[in-house]
Formats: structure tokens, sequence, C-alpha cells
């Protein structure tokens, strides 16, 4: 077990009041987290628990795993209650724990579609069920809520069915494991908050029992052949008559592992865990698989939004460099995974290429999921659009909605890291973290317009004077970073990604960090087909595109001059306030093509002023088309700027 | 009805004698038609039939519609046997006649899986279970048989199942009409050969109830409900809960229908009928939904290779201009479809345009589905891969290998067509036409390199002097024409894309005909998101791919400069003997991406040689990737060309 471990500043000590996230926080808070309890209620999702609970009649309404969505929900509400009190949220909090707790039956189980429909089949089919995956957020939102508002009401709950499934689960039992990972991650968070050792050993045997062979899956699909989903589910853990299981990460065991593979949430809810388990156990052969497999997805298989998992076939991974744009999946839900399992690396390895890219999940391919006003989410993210894909209120499969609104509420949780004698800034976000290091308070106060502006003040107040090193995350996007200590500049030393500064800091020690930032255009690794002649626009941790919105026409026909420099305009009344980027382009003529599909003519085109705005606010006007990779004027010598 | 109506001068009565057809059908006679037998009897589709008469023992193998593969082979090796007499062939053939016959039922039904299996169920579900499909190649292989040898073994069985389909659906009986269309136009050869009315009828019965309201296929997926395969079939009819039928083209009456949608087979397929009713009616309802259908097609939803059909997931039709290249479904099957209708549409509109289509389909997106060797296939015909894309010797589901077999093996009846006072040259390729022009016979004799010339000789050699119109097509890529006759230069009066020449022809009057050809960059409608920024090649009919083969690396990492000339060099010794076109391109640094996907730095290029190659031709040599749509260095004018 690693000594003087890295542990994020929780998120109930960590106070966002920037002018960035502070608003999307507050429009999580005042309009998405109640309109999602009214959706979770119209759509029957409750009703299932009161039913289940012997509080209402009827059947089971929606999808076999509707539960989690209330879990998520009440993990995102009790984040919001820790950092915002709001007593109409409470009783509406303290109500829905009621109906949940009502649920659960003598031996701790809760689960409404099989406690009404197939009380038999209970744990029968752990491959496609989901009762694990709903435990798991159940225990996750237990946790919050206890940590939130010191009530143990929903974590006796979720302690007692933990309990069940140790009984059930647990070394010399039965040997399971579930098909959609979350429970793993779950389990750590009941063991940080209990100190108990059977949640911690529970998730490490579903994590190492995971890839067994005969599969436990294979055994549950030839017992449920009645069932009539099973035919559908079958087939994606098969390949032909062979099981396969790479769907669900079942293809290997996790320490062989060496490609992300298959869902690509379920991936990266794993990742997670083997992370937290990793950091609690020191294990070698869980970090060298971590090792690979984030290689694999970070240079391989990896949007420019931070989105994964290409695929709508099995919402996940293909194959190295197959990243289509208007055919991308990059489920919301996936790069909020990515955000998990990126921090929890982060914090592992003490570097900060991993905080890069929670930064560039969180500010592109997660934030996306929501619109502007709280109202509508993505559940897919593609970085193209023919003009037909449009935020919606809700979804059959909402996962997405709820998984956005608790990571929008605990962000302060992803700020800083502590250790005994360090303080890791990982996200510039303008309010305080109050850290502890040893038994030192120390209180950190960032100010910046972050991601707007590269500047950002420091002011660091211990509680007494004391020694320790602050490491400031210099983003790899960023070319040149400068770093003064009360007005005096200070040598760069930047190790594995952080400017790291020990002395001795006193209460009203002034840090100033300059990160320089400025438009740029990317290119992908030639590999990937689909950009290769296409350039993307980047500025700080913000990846742009062009909207249909600015440009009176589809902008799929817009072609990027390579040498043309973009200009900064910030302008605060657009899209909630942003810098926009504006250049010239060439736009081909729709004119002269009515009846001809191909034609050996010259393609004229005419200038047009672009304007490329964050990726992350598209959609949030008139309807249109979008693109983030732009076809690009390559000069004759072959070079992309 | 049309007066003087225009036919093709029959498939029996030309000699295909060129380089470039004649090898190929060469090939396709001794060795796919032989090994296709070959695979025809190892996957048990000659012993489905066997077991239907009682013949052997056993349960049915495979999949359902097995059995129009031994027709469409049937159909195939008689072509082959009108063209090329060979008692080896025409022994096989009568003895797989023989097993065909003994598998008809009393009532005249043949279908070996129903026979075998469901008895109970025959004709139950049209939608699914492609029994009249199959019924429609059997009676397009007696027609082929009857016409090469003047047998009516297998016409006679032809004509008495399609008696019984008429006692069945015939007028006031039951109204359904088939799920895949196929029997429609094969009833109106039984029509043209037999001259019974009845099978024009039954063609047009079911043409006319086609998107009936209700439609059939509702109630037979609800009585079906408990098969097991219905699940899915039924998925794609319906829209949620709501019946859609455009799958089978089912969504609307035929007449009333504008895009082409669903399946691209079913629809060539009915198209093709549809047109083949059309010339014998004269049904303007119908000839006006076909133009509105052929403009869809033709003008949104087409490859540049006469590839149709872009989707995988119906093996068809999706939106206007959806053409992905890497994920192209551009099924073999389709592209002949296509090569069927636009035959048909030619001699019913007598206008060169659809004729250039057919050549189009003919030489790219067909032809591509049969390796050189003659011994694989593509089923899927992308435009741009990643390397992992082959053709096989066999399909599980195999409709492609003898459709293409059959369709070389009849090559001769798309090159000419006769009126009573007119003869159309539609394809040209060496060798001669045997036309008869009201009552005179008229021998066409072409001499030609095409398409690797654009120079063709044709003698023209009446019985008798004659008087008619010779009409010659001047395809919509020329751009530049000569025409002289007996070394005099002719006025050039193109009319529906056809140089007419009306006057007394005698025997050795000789046609010199000059169609301008060279390479061309081609462009793609800027709606067509995914070739925005790309060129493709193109020489005379001839759609050219950059394929690794001829480059030591992936040529999707190739660049084209936009005004960079490309040079013809005639290779006799590639590929069965080719034009290859040389230029030079610009080809993506692989080094220095080690552990990056995405950099803001300039991307670094090498000049390399670049050789394109016919479309048709790729994936003959050692496996690598190949593109056709290649990204344009554009000049800062934003013209390509």
């Amino acid at each position: 077990v690693q000594a003087n471990k890295l542990r994020p500043v929780p998120w109930n000590r960590v106070v966002v009041d920037d002018r960035f996230w502070a608003p999307k926080i507050k429009t999580n808070r005042e309009v998405s987290i109640p309109l999602q309890l009214e959706q979770i209620r119209k759509t029957g999702r409750l009703d299932n628990l009161r039913r289940a609970g012997g509080k209402l009649e009827g059947r089971f309404e929606g999808i076999r795993f509707n539960d989690s969505d209330v879990y998520k929900w009440l993990d995102a509400a009790a984040y919001s209650l820790g950092t915002h009190p709001d007593p109409e949220l409470e009783a509406q909090v303290n109500a829905v724990i009621e109906v949940v707790a009502a649920a659960q039956q003598e031996s701790g189980y809760i689960h409404s579609y099989f406690t009404l429909e197939r009380p038999d089949a209970r744990f029968a089919c752990l491959a496609i069920n989901h009762e694990l995956y709903c435990a798991g957020h159940l225990f996750e939102a237990a946790v919050t809520h206890y940590e939130a508002t010191g009530s143990r009401a929903l974590l006796d709950v979720a302690l007692k069915f933990a309990d069940h499934v140790w009984g059930l689960f647990g070394p010399g039992k039965r040997d399971g494991y579930p098909g959609h990972e979350e429970i793993e991650l779950a389990l750590v968070k009941l063991h940080r908050v209990t100190g108990r050792d059977r949640y911690l050993t529970m998730a490490q045997r579903f994590i190492d029992l995971r890839g067994s062979r005969p599969s436990p899956f294979e055994a549950e699909f030839a017992a449920e052949s009645a069932w009539k989903n099973v035919f559908d589910a079958k087939r994606i853990f098969y390949k032909g008559d062979q099981y396969d299981g790479s769907y669900a990460q079942d293809h290997l065991p996790v320490r062989e592992q060496s490609e992300v593979v298959g869902h690509a949430v379920r991936a990266m809810y794993l990742f997670s865990a083997m992370a937290d388990l990793a950091a609690a156990t020191g294990d070698q052969g869980l970090i060298a698989a971590l090792d690979r497999l984030w290689t694999n997805l970070t240079t391989k298989r990896m949007y420019v939004t931070g989105g994964i998992g290409p695929s709508r076939h099995n919402e996940g991974f293909t194959s190295d460099f197959d990243l289509p744009n208007q055919e991308a999946y990059a489920e919301t839900c996936a790069a909020i995974g990515l955000v998990f399992w990126a921090h929890r690396m982060a914090l592992l390895h003490r570097n900060a290429t991993y905080a890069d890219v929670m930064e560039l999940a969180l500010y592109n391919g997660v934030l996306s999921g929501v619109s502007l006003d709280g109202e509508k989410y993505f559940y897919v993210n593609p970085l193209q659009t023919d003009g037909t894909h449009h935020r919606q209120e809700w979804f059959y499969c909402a996962c997405c909605p709820p998984n956005i609104a608790r990571l929008l509420a605990s962000l302060g949780g992803y700020v800083c890291a502590e250790s005994d004698d360090g303080l890791w800034v990982n996200l510039y976000v303008a309010g305080t973290c109050q850290a502890r290091l040893g038994g030192t308070e120390v209180t950190l106060r960032q100010t910046t317009d972050y991601p707007w502006s590269g500047e950002v003040g420091i002011v660091v107040e211990p509680q007494t004077p004391l020694e320790f090193e602050l490491r400031l995350r210099v983003p790899r996007w960023c070319r040149a970073a400068d770093v003064s200590i009360n007005d005096g500049s200070v040598p760069l030393e930047a190790v594995d990604g952080y400017i790291g500064v020990r002395r001795e800091w006193r209460a009203g020690d002034r840090v100033r960090l300059l990160l320089g930032m400025g438009p740029e255009h990317v290119v992908a690794h030639p590999d990937v087909i689909p950009d290769v002649g296409r350039a993307a626009v980047r500025r700080g941790p913000i990846v742009y595109c062009l909207e249909q919105a600015d440009h009176d026409g589809p902008v799929s026909r817009i072609i990027l001059p390579a040498e043309e420099p973009l200009e900064e305009v910030r302008e605060p009344d657009l899209l909630g306030g942003v810098i926009t980027l504006g250049g010239t382009g060439y736009r081909l003529f729709e004119e002269g093509w009515d009846g001809h599909l191909y034609r050996a003519d010259r393609q004229p085109a005419e200038q047009i002023p672009l304007k490329f705005i964050p990726y992350y606010a598209w959609d949030n006007r008139e309807p249109g088309d979008m693109a983030v990779w732009i076809p690009v004027c390559l000069a004759q010598g072959g070079l992309v700027r």
C-alpha cells in the first residue's frame, strides 16, 4: 500500500465560484435536478419502487434498470444539498429515500423489476439484468447523502443490500460478477465511509473474477434462453457460437487486458474501480493493466473532444483509430466515466497527463451533454451532423441526464488533491478549496477567468505556516507557462506535468500562474481516416466547432484556409458568455448542382466569414448542422498548421 | 401501348469478342460457374431440394431462401450454354434441373424449406419467407434455359409453379405480394416467352397491390409471432409500434413513391418490373413514379461507382446525400439490380442518360464484386477501407456470386437495342450484334479497345440495303465526340444523348466514333459530407482508386495535389491489362506520432509517386487499404479540378 497517498480535496470542502462553472451548477440545481425528478415521476420510475414496496398496485413499467435513474438523481440531489442546502429539495430527497427504503426486501435486496415481475429470477442472469449495477448506484447515492447530510437513512439501506450481496457473492460463495460494472467502485466508496473491509474485498472479488473461463455468463445465458430479450443480448456477448465477452470486458482477466473494448461506460466504471483498488492495495498487476489500457484509449481510441466509444452497435469501442465523426456515438455517460477514471489515474500516478484528459472530457465531451438552459440532453455526441441531431428532454433509457447532473453537482471534488505534504491543483476554477495537509488546514483561493483566460491567481492560506509542495498543472496544450510568487518569478520545474513549488507557505502568499492560450489548428493521427485532410480548432481546453446558426447555411460545405489566423472575440452575451474565434473560409456553392451528384468541373466556392464556437455550446440556438473537423486547404508543401 | 417499341438485341444474338469483357466472361465460364456449383453442392443447397423431392433423408440446412442460389446458378449456366455450348456443363445443368423438378409438389409449389420443415406454413408470411422470391429466380432461369437450349425441361416446371401462384394470388384471390420483389420481373419474362397474359396480369397485380393499407404483412406478422426470426424481421418493417414497410417498398402504393427507400436489391427488382410493365402497358402513372425514383437515386443516393444502398442496417437506402465511404454497404447485388433497372429505363425512354448509369454500375460497382481470377466475391463494396476488407469464396447468404455470374454470362444482351427502324448502341464492346429491324437482319460489328480507348469502329451489314437510324450513345463523361461514316465526317446531332445517323445503310458501311477520354478529377455535391475536400479520379467509364499494393503504406494517408496532371500508363500485364494513372501526391508521415492522437503541430508529409488503378480491380494483389475519395490540396481560390 502506497504511503502518503493522494486524495481529492472532498467535494464538500470546495466552493466553486467562477463565471464558467458556477452558473452551470446553478442551472443544474435550479432547473435540471427539479425537471429530472419530474421526469422520473412521470415515467413511472418512482412508481416501480412504490409497487415493489407494496405502496402501489400495478406492474413494472419501462426498462428493467430504471431504478438506477432514481439513485443517480438522489446522488445528484445529495451533492447539491451538500454545497447548497435547500429545504424543499431535502424534503424531496427524503421522500424518495422513503420510497427506496420501503422497496427493500427482508433480505436486503432491492430491484423493482425482479421484485414485481420475476422474484424467482433474482440474480439469475448477472450478464444482462443490471441488479448489481443498480445496487452500485444506490450505494453511491447513499455515500453522497451521508456525506452531504450526516443522515444514515439511505446509507443503512445500502449497507443492508451490500451485506446481502456479500452473503451471496462473497468469498466461498457464488463466483458471479455484474455484466455492467458499477458496483465495484461503489463498494470502494462504502468501504471508505464505513471502514469495513468486506466492501473492499467484495469489490476486489468482482474485479478479480472478471474474465473467468468458462465465464459464468455462459451458463446464465444457457439457463435463461426462454427470456425474450436474451437472444439479442446474447448475440452481443458472443462471436458466432463462441462466447466472447468483450462487450462487458469479460474477454480476459482484467490484469491481462491491453485494449479498451466493448461497452464504453462499463469499461470506464471498471477501470475506475481498478484504479481505486490499485490505490488501496498497490497491486502492480492492476496498475500495469491500467497503464496499457490508458495508452490504448488516449493514443488510439478517443475523440478530440474526450468523447469515447464510437459505435452505436455496442455503445462502445471498435478498433484502433476508428473514429468516425458523423456516426460517432460518444455517449455522454462514457465521457463522464472517462472523467471518473482519469481523475483516479491522476491521483494514482500523480501525473498531470491524466488530469489533462479529465479536463478535456469535462469541458467538451461531457459538457456538450446538457443544454445551456439545463433542460435537454445529448445521449449521443457526434462530431459532425447533418442538421437532424438535437438534444432531448429525456430518454427511454435515461442514464445520461442524472449522470451529468451528479457530475456537475460534485465538480468541486475534481479541482484539487491533497497528500500529507502536498497540494495539487488539477483544475483552474475560481473559488476555494479547503485542504488538510497532515493535520493542518490549508485554504486555497483561486481567482481566474479560466477557461477563457490562462491567468490564474492563487492565494494560499495555511492555518499556520507550513512547508509543503504546491503543484500546479501545466496542461499539455500550453506552450508557455509562467509562475510568480508574491510578485517574484520562480524557476519553472515541471515534473510529471506539474510545476512544483516547495516552500514554507504563509497565509496570504500569492501565486500568479500564466498559461499561454491561443487558437490552434489541431490535426489527427494520419490513421484516423475521416480526419485526413481536416483540422479541428482548439483554444486552451476548449474544442471548437462550426455551427449553422452562425453561417447562414450548412457548415459541412465549409473549407478552412490553412494559414489564416483566427481572431479571438469575447462575446459575453453569446451562449452564456464565450470566446468565439473568427476567420475567413470558403464555402462550396450549392448553385449549379441541381440534377448533378458528381461533376468533373471545378468546384466554385465563395469566401465567407467563419465563427467557431465552443463544441460544448452547440445546438443551443436554431437547429442546424455542426462540424468539428473541417476540410482544410493544405499548402502544396503538405503542411498543416 | 407504345408503338415501335425498343427491344434489346437478345443476349444470344450478340457475340462479345473484346479484350475487356471476353476474358472476364471466359473466366466466369471456366472458373466461377464450376466453383459456384461446387459451393452450392458443398453447402447443402442441392441436398435441400433433393430432400424436398424425397431423394434424400434429413432436414433443411442453411438459410430459408437458399433455393434461389441454385436457380441463379442455373440462370448463369444457361446463359453460358447459350453462347458457349459445353456438354459437360449441359449435363450438370440437366442434373440440377432434375433435382428441382423432383422437388416440385403436386400443386406446383417448390420451396425446400417449407416443404421440409413447415408445410403447414406455406405462403403464410410473404413478408419475410421469400417463397415468391425464389419462384422468381426459378422462372428467370427457366426462361433463360429455354432460350438457350430450346428445352422445356425447366420451363414446364416454372409454368406449373406460376400457375399455382396464379391460382392462389390471381385476381379475386388472396391480396398478397412478396416481401422481396423478384417474381414480378420474372413473370414478365414468362409472359414474353409464352405469350400468356396471366403472367403479365399476375406481375401487375403484385405491383399494384404493394403499399396497401393495412398492409397484408401486418396480419402476417401478427399471426406468425411465434416464429423465431419474426421479432428481428418485424423490427425492420416497423417504426416503433407503427407499421412502416419502407424496408420492402411497402410504405406507399408504387405510383405514389418518390424516394428510393429500404432494401436496395428489392427496390431495384421492383423498379425493373415497373419499367417492364410500363413498357408493356404505357402506364403513365408508373412512368412518372419511375422518373421521380430515378432522379432521387441518381442525383442524391448513388455512389460515384454506381454502388447503391449505403447502410448495412437495412442493406439499403437512408437519406439524401448520406454516402459514407468506409461504412458503405453498396451490395454487389444492388449494383446488378441497378444495371437491370437502368437498362429497362434506357429502352423505355430511348435516352442515353440511363445507359450512362448502366455503364457506370457495370464497369465499377458491379465488376468490383468478383476477383479477376473469378474465385472470390465482394458482398459489400466500400469506397474506402482500412485494409481489413477482402473478397471471399462464398457467403452464408450467397446471393451475390451467382448474380454476378449470370450478369456476366448475359452481358451481350446489354450492348444494343433495336426497334422497327432503329438500332441503338448502348455499350461499346467489340464483337457482333445480330439485330432485326422490321423484317431485315442487320449485323453490327464493333472493333474497339473500350474502355481504355474511346475509339470505336463499327461495320454495318444489313442483309439488304435498309434505311434506319443508327444511334450511338455519347456518354455524359465525354466532352468531345466525333463521328465519321465511310471516312466522311457527319454533323453531330446528339438527341437524348445519342448521335443519330439516319440513312440507307449498305453492307460494309463503316462508322468511326471517337469519344474523347482522359483522366479527370471528380467532385461530389457539397452535401455529401464525407466527400467535401476530397476528389475522385475517373477516366471514361472507369472510376479509379488508390490501393496500398502500389504505395508501400496505407493510402488513407495520401493527399492529392489539385492541379497535378495525371499520366496515363498502359499496363498490359497488370490486373488483366489496365491503364493506370500516375502522378505525385503527398503522404502524411506516421513518424513522430507515437503516443499522440492529436497535435497542434504542422503535419509533415513526403512527396510520393501515386498510381491510380481501376476501382473494379482492387484487392487482387497483396491485401491492404484502398480509397476512392482522396483528400485534395485545394487551391486558395477554393477551386478543385
